[in-house]
């Protein structure tokens, strides 16, 4: 293999082999193929890009770098969730148990925030004793046991990913929708899946801003999905404010068990009930909407949902009595209130400043590095389309360190945006199903 | 610096700095940038470019990466030439010692054959004795001695170009223009020159096939000069086929030194002659052409150019004889003729092709470890719009290893095309001068 011939043929705009590809990633990933090399080849695929069948290949051959999940002996189908990330994006935490309630078994795999937006392994970890690092015999044992797991990646699955993308991080060669979307599909896909909803988020909050640009992306993984004969459904959701009313870890899993329990705002709700719907469609758990929507809202209703989220918590080592009293999880000692400027409507509760504002309170890293603090967080009182009155509070800061609520302040008091009306966008935008989900 | 930050902003079609960019290069030079930031970054140029600004600070900063010639105590103007290479391109080892012998000093460093294309040390160093390996001290004592220096680069001048050119081999990033330009443009500007005529070459055997790539090639090299405040002209020079009747080591120093002693090829003597004018008339040594055409002629007649050869030969420890009795220079023991297969007349002497052969038959390098074997080479019998008859010799080759003549020969027996007429084109197609020495 002749890696300069390769990269000069992508850079030219020409195609891959399959052989090719396969080759390239596993000498990659056994470090035989320099970075350098990489690194070229990264930046003329952000310019030329590749073809559905070289990404197909291209993320199988990721997939395969490393150890791959065979779930094949467990009894139920197997689905998971994977979003794009956003701002007050909690939903994988009661999504999860819920569908789990309905017979369709989550080996979820979860990130950890970085930059603005929050990750579902520092919100789980604020639950004293939860551990989020589990061996693969563990993961597949607790999977079995509770038909639902909550883990960060294992080390083993998909190590060309992780040497890519530390590589594509430092090289300026991030942004490239089919280095995403490898990215992220062959993460994924080695979790053996029979069906995968995707919530890919737009706006302001979300690391695609524009929706054509979130449309594609989204587009991209629904076709890597055919390549690979998984069944792949993709929301594409308005990440233009924080979802529901908590940002920060500890907030989040308190407004996450509150929609466990039947409560939750109604944006936080609608979302899960609509990923959650289309996971249990396309595992073959329900056969329409309906009976998708009423078998959750049971599962709720009835204690079920909460009962598999407290079964996967004490199997993960964590404190099940906070599921019985929130008050329990971390909490700042401290409380700031932010008032309205102006008496009107809420135009914007613009989610990359409440964002950025919560990063720099400490609920999130600017860098890998950086150390989370579990109960700081943001709660909304205004959103967008809330009337609200001059002083009146638009939110409230549970904060512990005084330089890093200055640092918060300054970003969150210019989050709002009053005007005399607004006609809030639609939570959900599209739903596109692959192939292979609209053949069922 | 953030040099991700950099790479970004240029992948997204921005500027950079004059400060990002010396920042850049200095670092890189100095190990503190990684190989593979420099990879993409080069990749983001291939596809992106330079503007003629940062082009003139890109390659200002190459050239201070390291030592910079000063021969501003050397009292006689200095001007180099540069050939972007071809075949049977010896056109420098007769021009130096003419336009040195005409009062202006050429502090030249050149580089070794690789594919295709010869290179000048190579063809110099088939001289029993030569060295063209000198250390600065010495390259500046032998300029001011014979006012002519022929070596390879000192390994102290432009360390950024060389890290550079080494990787940019590696990542397919050499084909750039801005990359190209300056890495050549860093290299001469390094020698402390007055003026610099640059010799493009277009067609089969260059390296720029197409005559518009090179003129782009040439006119961003002659804004590098301009940007430097060097006078800097440009021939854009037909190389679709070889130069003059020799190829190979030996053979073509035989042939320089037909031209110093006043014979030679009309195409070698007329190219090197255009060259040798404009140097002198950019030097400010003539002050228009046909003085400047009739002081090299005189040179030649009188003896003066080859007595700077022979004082250029003798300081750098090569054997004098051989300017008096050019069989001592090596020559392969066999020879073998090919010869044309119609009658008619020569339409193409495929330069690439011929290029190719010599390379095969050991006169060039494939890769940059290979040796090369001085006494092998090809005399062309028959180039383009000379007429031949049905088992003619179009070419004699002097051979020394039988696989390597069948390589040769595989290649070289299919670059002759005979049809019925053949116009040759125009060897020097244009001439161009940047603004600084359009306005002497």
């Amino acid at each position: 293999m002749n890696v300069v011939e390769l990269i000069q043929r992508k850079r030219d705009g020409g195609r891959l082999t399959a052989d090719e590809i396969r080759g390239l990633i596993q000498a990659y990933a056994d470090d035989h193929v320099p970075r350098y090399q990489m690194a070229a080849m990264a930046m003329a695929i952000f310019f030329t890009g590749l073809s559905a069948d070289e990404l197909g290949v291209w993320t199988d051959a990721m997939m395969r770098s490393g150890e791959v999940l065979d779930l094949s002996d467990h009894p139920l189908p197997r689905a998971d969730k994977h979003s794009t990330g956003g701002v007050g994006d909690k939903i994988s935490i009661p999504l999860a148990p819920m569908v789990a309630a309905c017979g369709v078994a989550i080996p979820m795999m979860s990130g950890r925030g970085l930059g603005h937006t929050g990750g579902t392994l520092d919100k789980l970890e604020t639950i004293p004793g939860f551990t989020t690092t589990l061996d693969p015999p563990d993961f597949v044992r607790i999977l079995g046991e509770t038909n639902l797991v909550l883990a960060g990646q294992s080390e083993t699955l998909v190590p060309a990913d992780r040497r890519l993308y530390a590589l594509r991080d430092v090289t300026a060669t991030v942004e490239s929708v089919p280095l995403i979307s490898s990215s992220i599909m062959s993460k994924k896909l080695a979790e053996d899946l029979d069906a995968l909803v995707l919530d890919v988020k737009f706006g302001t909050g979300a690391f695609m801003q524009e929706f054509e640009d979130a449309q594609l992306l989204a587009r991209t993984m629904l076709g890597i999905g055919d390549a690979h004969g998984t069944k792949v459904s993709a929301f594409l959701t308005d990440m233009s404010q924080p979802l529901g009313r908590e940002v920060g870890n500890a907030n989040e899993i308190r407004e996450s068990l509150e929609v466990l329990a039947g409560g939750g705002p109604t944006d936080v709700v609608d979302l899960t009930y609509a990923l959650g719907t289309e996971m249990l469609l396309l595992a073959g758990a329900a056969r329409d909407e309906e009976e998708a929507r009423d078998r959750l809202a049971t599962a709720v209703a009835n204690g079920a949902a909460m009962d598999v989220f407290r079964r996967v918590v004490a199997a993960q080592g964590g404190d099940t009595k906070v599921l019985d009293d929130p008050s329990l999880l971390p909490v700042a000692a401290n409380s700031h209130t932010v008032t309205a400027a102006s008496d009107g409507v809420v135009v914007e509760a613009n989610a990359r400043r409440i964002g950025v504002a919560g990063m720099r309170l400490g609920a999130g890293r600017a860098t890998i590095e950086d150390v989370i603090d579990p109960g700081v967080g943001i709660t909304l009182h205004a959103k967008r389309g809330d009337r609200v009155r001059q002083g009146d509070a638009v939110a409230e800061v549970a904060w512990s360190d005084p330089a890093r609520l200055e640092d918060c302040l300054a970003l969150l008091e210019s989050a709002w945006v009053i005007g005399p009306e607004a006609t809030p966008p639609p939570l959900i935008r599209e739903r596109l199903r692959n192939d292979h989900a609209s053949r069922q």
